[in-house]
């Protein structure tokens, strides 16, 4: 009320906590950056030297609509496929997870968070904070698949002015980037994604290159 | 917003993967193809000697309507079915299993995607891949017939435009494929189904060839 | 109806008892001070020799609308994490948890209850009370980041009103408050909090110094 949708600064200055990604919405109002908050607690077990056996619970805050909330079911079984890939299985399964998106008050929807999701749901389990000049976009089929999304334009400029300077965009959209003008490209290193594994790639070496760095 | 509803590009180049399934819709717009992705993670067990006993869960996304739901429903069952006859339980009860239908962002709806559905949920199950190039539709009841769907001009088409050769159609959908234009039915290979078992023979008959031929 | 919003006069004089705290809200109708009451009962336990494994659970009342329900979630999940961090956990496991917010006949929305809902949380599992001139606002988020909220102007007033002398505002609003007249800002001592550590710290450092003076 008497609030503007998406307000574009910065809520994170500095590194980012492991599991909060910066992801890049599109409204009527233009775009903005959109962060994906997720956190975990270790399950409580009657045995503790017994497996975790119940499926992995994922509670989802911020006025997320329907197709939001299904991609952060989505967002989930990528990310348990990407760690069990990688030999790395158990964290979804030993914690309750939390998925937010701030500001709680503002509706939000769609399907373009997906890849930002997963990142966030993997940045957690993995323990590696994603840089924060890092910022993407892409819807994310259950088999990984990086979908093309809207908006492209608009989530240039939101990213720009938030200071993000690596984009990952649906590799769908790469002519809607090659579009737009000059200034609006200019020094920005942008990524084109048609899986979630080059997404991944980019978000964790740049991780790496970051933390060796620092 | 501002998307058309069922794009007609192709999602998937190349080989699918297993559980991935081509399917056909048709919609005031016109038809298009409609992938079906299934996928599925191990049930963890307390004590991994023991034989799972819960009931499978199936989990769907992708902003299915009420009819779509109890759709996948019936696919699990006949699929289930299906692997008991061809003595290969055990998949289905051992695994978290996940139905996805891109684009998440545009509501589906109707029973016309069972016979896809199903074949995504036995291609998971028995790890076998469908040709790319196979289309499927038709709605499947609980015994596995295969009843008439709707709009077979237009999901003809869309076959075509994403260059599927090789389609299945009910049975009792053979005369308003027969009454196409010439121009339409050429260069298709069209199978007509009167049970499940059918669609089963074309869709794994035709994925032993297409490995054959590899 | 026919009772106005939110009514200024005190509901507590004298000690708050511990899991309540003083809010300020904002409507259309003006500011006023807003009481959040959390309470707790002990988990019945059928072998109360092993460690309580259900997560935990918080039943809200108070006529709340979706963005405030969703609020009480992120207050749990941040006090469970604060007292984590703390060495303490257990507590929020260990009991059934309730959230009330007088009046009851007074719908209610919005997130800017989050740092109160949250120190309501803690106060009622370390048994700490909440100096009753403390009044607080802040929405906050999964990761403890206290974000901006509306009305500081009307919040200030129902704040010197209930006669409340401490105030803790996120520190996105300390321009909002520092642009208010002189004789709204005499006499108050003012804490501005980017992250629900300086919240906790506020609040429960004045706890002790209460106790430590009486």
């Amino acid at each position: 009320v008497g609030k503007p949708v998406f307000t574009s600064d910065r809520l994170y200055e500095g590194q980012l906590p492991s599991g909060t990604v910066t992801g890049l919405a599109w409204t009527a109002m233009g775009g903005s950056v959109l962060y994906i908050e997720a956190t975990a607690l270790a399950r409580r077990r009657s045995d503790p030297d017994k497996p975790a056996t119940a499926p992995p619970m994922l509670a989802v805050t911020g006025q997320l609509g329907n197709v939001m909330k299904e991609s952060s079911q989505i967002a989930l079984l990528v990310a348990r496929r990407q760690l069990q890939a990688r030999g790395k299985d158990g964290f979804f399964e030993e914690h309750e997870l939390f998925l937010h998106c701030p500001e709680g008050a503002t509706p939000k929807d769609g399907p373009s968070a997906g890849v930002t999701m997963t990142t966030a749901l993997l940045s957690l389990a993995m323990k590696k904070p994603i840089p924060t000049d890092l910022a993407m976009t892409g819807e994310v089929s259950l088999n990984g698949k990086v979908l093309a999304v809207g908006g492209i334009k608009e989530k240039t400029i939101a990213a720009r002015r938030a200071g993000c300077k690596t984009l990952i965009f649906p590799e769908a959209n790469r002519r809607d980037f090659d579009e737009l003008p000059k200034y609006l490209q200019d020094g920005l290193n942008v990524h084109f994604a048609t899986h979630f594994d080059e997404v991944f790639d980019v978000a964790f070496k740049e991780a790496e290159e970051a933390a060796n760095a620092a």
